[in-house]
């Protein structure tokens, strides 16, 4: 029996949403979820305001295995995150003991001021585990179901290799991609049929526009390598009888 | 009196969530908003369910000033961006005569046939005003306040130019950037000082990781000229300050 683990994810910040950055996180979790067997179902992009993030994580993380938030939890004024993960979980947010004598330790070892600057990226929800951080010791952290992570990329990307060996996995989605020469209105009633007469499948078509050309990018995932073949087969066939001397 | 006019976007897309294709349209639509004086508050990237979109129009709809959406409006049995939109306002999805007539005109035209599947790219809600279309022909279609337009980036785009002179915008936020040579846990502290001093401007603070070196932007924002100098003149005599020899 295929097993589902589902995820949403929670981008935190009002630079994504003014264009001022572009996101790249949303595609790297979106590649490792799927190369995990976990169903990315929902990514929701938030500003910087403690009402809205809570909202957002409460409304998700009651519905998915898991969430992932980035972005948020630095040491300025506008790094809210971990005030607003202890307020969406009804717990007060903290100087967690050991992020606060990592921290500690480490800027006395540089000969830098503690500052209460500093000293925020300490803060998390009380229970909270640290989620560890390679790149720039500030640790992100864990409470319940929810992953609160850093936003920028390389220091994401390190939090989540660091996460994904706790999840739980599941039955990863096969895939199998055909190319046909043809736009959507060539292959949509035919692709529809096949759809029908496989409904133990998922099949995308996907539209791709290049130099004044249409052309189609068809994907078919299924949990099982038999409902994968059975429909992509199918969906070969189709394409080569269109196809011109056919 | 400064006029806050906010849009969401939500964008349609299995694709977009298994990771196979990266979206390079929130980034497009933030700066377009931006430029023009809209702010974009929240964005939502759903599957290819009704549910699911439904759902999410009707949240974001009653929110906001405007709303914009990517994806499933073409040919294939993947695309239900229309009869989601039509669900959510409660009205019938049915052919449009005018799409449908400039359909079949352009495939008879072309000699090709008006299959079942390019039909389908002339339904839209009833009462839906068209949004030309001026790569791939097939419209996007506004009703109410929520804007239906292609996933394919290059579709996108056009249909955007169309619709962006029929929007009501705000006063512009002004923006003024101050590259900062440190990293935030220098510059927090007074930095939250300064938002303090100035709750007319939204004070951003942006850490950059590169090559083993953090810096920062920060960025000021206001809707008059004067609140926007007079918090970035402190911004500025704050980095200075805090630069080595001073």
């Amino acid at each position: 029996m295929a097993e589902i683990v589902t995820a949403a994810m929670l981008v935190i910040g009002d630079e994504i949403l003014s264009g001022r950055t572009k996101d790249k996180n949303i595609g790297h979790l979106a590649d490792v979820m799927t190369a995990i067997g976990i169903d990315l179902k929902e990514v929701r992009i938030v500003p910087d305001e403690e009402d809205e993030i809570v909202a957002a994580v409460n409304a998700v993380r009651a519905r998915y295995t898991y969430v992932f938030t980035t972005g948020g939890i630095g040491p300025t004024h506008d790094d809210i995150t971990a005030d607003s993960i202890s307020r969406a979980f009804g717990v007060p947010c903290e100087y967690d003991a050991r992020a606060y004598q990592m921290l500690e330790a480490s800027y006395i070892k540089r000969e830098m001021e503690f500052t209460e600057a500093r000293k925020r990226m300490a803060r998390m929800p009380r229970g909270a585990e640290h989620i560890d951080n390679p790149v720039s010791l500030a640790p992100g952290f864990r409470i319940g179901n929810v992953h609160v992570m850093a936003g920028v990329p390389a220091i994401f990307q390190a939090m989540l290799d660091n996460v994904v060996p706790t999840l739980k996995t599941g039955t990863k989605l096969l895939s199998a991609t055909v190319h046909c020469p043809f736009g959507e209105g060539v292959i949509g009633g035919p692709l529809a049929d096949i759809q029908k007469a496989h409904p133990d499948t998922i099949i995308g078509s996907y539209p791709k526009y290049l130099d004044g050309k249409f052309w189609t990018e068809l994907v078919v995932r299924a949990r099982t390598q038999e409902a994968l073949d059975a429909a992509h087969a199918e969906v070969e066939a189709m394409v080569l009888r269109l196809s011109p001397g056919n």
